[in-house]
């Protein structure tokens, strides 16, 4: 049932027959569609050329500058003003001490399969291989598009202000390629009231954009309305919201208006009435992605911005986030129950990042699954923290026990990076061995047609039709 | 240490010789004490014969619903008029889009135990099988209590509402079989007050099937007890409770008194005062059931009802419950401690729905074993959404960790449906598995009557004295 | 990849070859460092010889108590006043019923490692291994020191309220043995402000050792800088705390000074003002334990006490605490990150009872990882109910995933028992087995060198430099 594997050789994570057989001949063969990222729509319009590997792989990678860090490495080398070249030995020294990290594998998957590099990477082996991929990067074909499109990569979904131009998307269709890159609409500044100052400029920008004045909270939605219009006009399929947990009110939006008043005219919310606002905005929102046939997506349960030191020097977004412990099953229950109530509730991918909620999670998508379409709730795939072999093998198996693995709408990077589409690859990987030690155990029937199938979905077919991208 | 299985085959989940012999020698042998379930009593005491497998299988199984509609099957076809055939051919198309949930093995195995039906379930081999079955449901050792005294079940202990005639025990008792059917008391709905009109009609009924006159809280608890009275003259031993949490408060009898007063005239409650009114009745039915030396059960953290929409065309128990997260170690300790300062804790057993809990129930148990009894307070069998590989590896797991597993009481079906027996099997060969994997990793001893012995009492002894079943 | 093992043999838990190698070659031989235990100072160091196994074994053990309760022992045979022998019987009885629980390997370890017997602990067994043991510990070599120094410890940390003298780990400094004995400072006391007479008591005798009058809350501060400095200049270098969650709040100090004048004028708290006096206090220690360059735990998530009929009559720590369910990154991320704004956040090893909250504290470590030292930040090995093997191999998993595990300062017993150092030996051997599963399975490169530098910074490098043993 078992049988001896190298170090990230061909058949890495796959430890019997079927799952060889299964990825090499089902999986591997499979497009990407992308449909949550981080990617820079900027870079991928223009094509983007990098200079060196730092540029490409070291910059914006929050992933690596928390193990670097953790490893005692001075920020001046992580964030800081040293040489790019000097930012890369720093993190070619932590490299070995994030062994069993799956930045150990992904390290080493990407310098593999973007840049032929066979070597373990460590302070010896870095002058070469540094070398050796800014050699690679001034190639034609390691500019952005070709990155993304000698990956199968088909479609990429980044993701996107309300108030954002989308320039960079209408530059893309005009361009003889077939990579799609579609935009998603990612309100959250729309409903962050933490902050009276940086709320109510991010709601002039909003106002001004959209053409819209906003005093009351029917104005913020009018507005908003606009935009997802115009966001759907230039091939939105999605939204995608970041929140601790669901606010829920059962009069939300009575309550949302004079919350909203009392903001708009420079008085600073409550944390519960931050949570009321967010609640009756999303509610509003949902309807109206509703209306469009959208996929709304919620990623939840970070906590975000822990040290307020690094915060203040580094900004957002630098490794200082981590998993919180929020409770969710109610908010989240009423919070889909009231769309569904009218008929409103959009197609939804509910993503958890304390695996303590998993089983949460698995649950309630299926209260909301009323035979209109497979899978029309979904729970997704391991996220952030928990993208990594353990993280995704327990969504899986979970997914399975409490749902339709069958139906579930697989991978998706979440990235910042071009070069972290291997961990697609990962993924196949990963399911198929699952697979295939379940066919060895005995307890899926040993039928790789029937087994192939439904990894074909998952890897494919099931993204594509249930975002209906074309 | 491994060896190929085939699907479902002899030695189906067993992946060592140990694990071959503890379940064929050891395990197999024994009869079956299903000490909960939701059987119809009815239905046992008349022996009832189904017309088809529609009819057995697919009626009130909300288990398969929620995956026919997770798999976009129409609710016509599920809970709606088509026709039984109809109705089986959906479940058949959404039987190979299960593959990975126990239903995918539940499925198969019900087959093959019960009919004889090796084939796969789906819709080219549907119609076959349909036809196959239904004549062998005519057969008259299909009938209900034949299905069950042919899986060695020797007890079922039926859920039954205090104002129950218990006629079908009555019944049962005068027919000569070996199969025993005991009542078990649940008064959920003497306490769940969420809505006014409901809950006084319920105390309606309550008072006029008791005798007792129902003004005061004190009236509640002296209805109760006469029906735990007529309970216990009838042979039941046990108590079960669904609860999202328990509602305790240290002063529960004197508040709980003003509460119900104010529902019972007229008043909604909010619900921190069910939630008081909840934990006050429990306080004293608990005294009550250690009086009669019956064994209390609590269901804790579902979540119920979700689903307003559905519950509203579909009624309760049709699949749109789930997982909840409520806070539970503070009350459950107060609760248990409350009855145990005074010497009146009466036999326990607690079942939590939320795996992220199950360290928290592992550890309150052993709290108030007090060396009275082996195992007095028991954490349960991994219950509904667990009640699968995954979720009893888990419980067995955890148990074994931090408590005794050697006096854990075992399985039972929790089921609505009378081919749901072969869970017992399903359970045993995952115990044996799990022990025949430690005694092959060298992690007990190669001693297979110790451990032999150790899975009999799971299997069935401990379940046979723990509720002192003659 | 795997091979047959026999129990409790020379690859005990040592599944490949490569764990083999690493565990013989590089774990086994390093020595340890017990830098958390609640060891006996005086029994240290007075070198105690222990008149028999129920004396060195059963007394104090409360582990062993929570077994044979549950397994219906009476509590004259556990804490009672039965004979040592009879009391032994009690629990070689009881063994057998371990099964699977990690009291059983530990027994058979500990009674194979020390004293030389291969046979399992049972009923029939039991007066001959009870004559054999007693024999051993009248020899010489069989006193406490030569028990720690045989098992290659070095460093031991107890475990000391603020207002001990510290006479015992005086008198070892002047003992030629190379086993030294640290104290650590543990003020719980301190803040535990739940009993008004026990509190002020206690405060009084802080009074009186510090020579500090204490009636404000800055008093209380003043009073434990003083034993700090008292403590610091007797080699400690270590704080530890035991909390269900930290309490936290913005005016700690403000609030805390109101509050602690109510209590010291005798008046009780509410569980809220309990939790916020708690917090403001931790806030000044850590502060002035930052300023000694000391290493703060904290033990978080305990619920103690539950059962208050058995706690009455045996007092605490008598096997009556469980896993609690409280909430914690809120509050854990505003206490980090209120000591990091001014620099001031001091080593800190952070340890989780509940494993649903293993993700929370394995991801808020790395949030307060400024690049100043490796791992400043770490998340503790698996503790109490959780130190067994699936405990471990989560709790490294999980780092691993989330953290560098390579890193990680590693195991400490945590125990009350001078028998309880295999162990150490039992978390190398976990700690090797996944090591060497992962590279069986070609998940980490087949390169010992590498990997078992790694395992003995683990083992022994990590935890020697972070405290600054010297």
């Amino acid at each position: 049932m078992s049988k001896p594997i190298s170090f990230l050789g061909e058949d890495f994570l796959l430890h019997t027959d079927s799952a060889c057989e299964l990825y090499h001949d089902y999986a591997s063969t499979c497009a990407i569609i992308d449909y949550h990222n981080h990617l820079s729509p900027k870079d991928i319009a223009e094509n983007r050329k990098f200079e060196n590997l730092t540029a490409i792989w070291l910059e914006g990678d929050h992933y690596k500058w928390r193990a670097m860090r953790a490893n005692g490495v001075n920020e001046r080398f992580i964030t800081g003003n040293a040489e790019p070249k000097e930012k890369f030995l720093a993190w070619a020294k932590t490299v070995p001490a994030t062994l069993r990290n799956p930045l150990y594998h992904w390290t080493h998957l990407e310098l593999k399969r973007y840049f032929g590099v066979d070597e373990l990477l460590n302070e010896k082996s870095a002058p070469e291989i540094y070398k050796h991929c800014n050699s690679k990067l001034q190639q034609k074909d390691f500019k952005v598009q070709s990155l993304l499109t000698g990956m199968k990569v088909k479609v990429v979904c980044s993701t996107d202000d309300p108030t954002d131009s989308l320039n960079h998307h209408k530059a893309m269709t005009s361009q003889s390629t077939d990579l799609k890159m579609l935009p998603t609409f990612r309100p959250d500044k729309a409903y962050a009231s933490g902050h009276v100052e940086n709320y109510n400029n991010y709601l002039d920008s909003l106002s001004e954009v959209s053409g819209v004045k906003i005093e009351l909270f029917g104005d913020l939605i009018a507005a908003l309305k606009n935009r997802i219009d115009y966001f759907d006009s230039h091939g939105c399929k999605a939204a995608d919201h970041g929140l601790e947990c669901i606010g829920y009110d059962v009069n939300g939006w009575e309550k949302g208006e004079l919350i909203f008043k009392k903001i708009r005219t420079g008085n600073p919310l409550t944390g519960e009435e931050q949570q009321i606002l967010q609640g009756a905005a999303l509610i509003e929102l949902s309807k109206l992605y509703h209306e469009k046939n959208w996929v709304q997506q919620f990623h939840i349960g970070a906590i975000r911005n822990n040290n307020s030191r690094l915060l203040d020097s580094l900004g957002p977004d630098t490794g200082f986030d981590s998993v919180g412990d929020f409770s969710q099953s109610r908010n989240l229950s009423s919070f889909l129950n009231k769309l569904d109530q009218t008929n409103q509730l959009a197609k939804t991918i509910l993503y958890n990042l304390n695996p303590a909620d998993n089983e949460v999670f698995a649950t309630m998508t299926a209260n909301f699954c009323d035979g209109s379409i497979p899978g029309k709730i979904q729970w997704g795939s391991a996220w952030w923290f928990l993208d990594q072999k353990d993280g995704m093998e327990k969504q899986m198996n979970t997914l399975s026990n409490m749902g339709l693995l069958a139906r579930f709408v697989g991978m998706v990077t979440d990235s910042r990076s071009f070069l972290s589409f291997p961990r697609h690859e990962y993924f196949r990987r990963v399911l198929c061995n699952l697979l295939g030690n379940d066919i060895a155990k005995g307890e899926l029937p040993n039928d790789l047609k029937l087994i192939g199938t439904m990894v074909q979905d998952i890897c494919y077919n099931n993204v594509k039709n249930y975002f209906e991208f074309e």
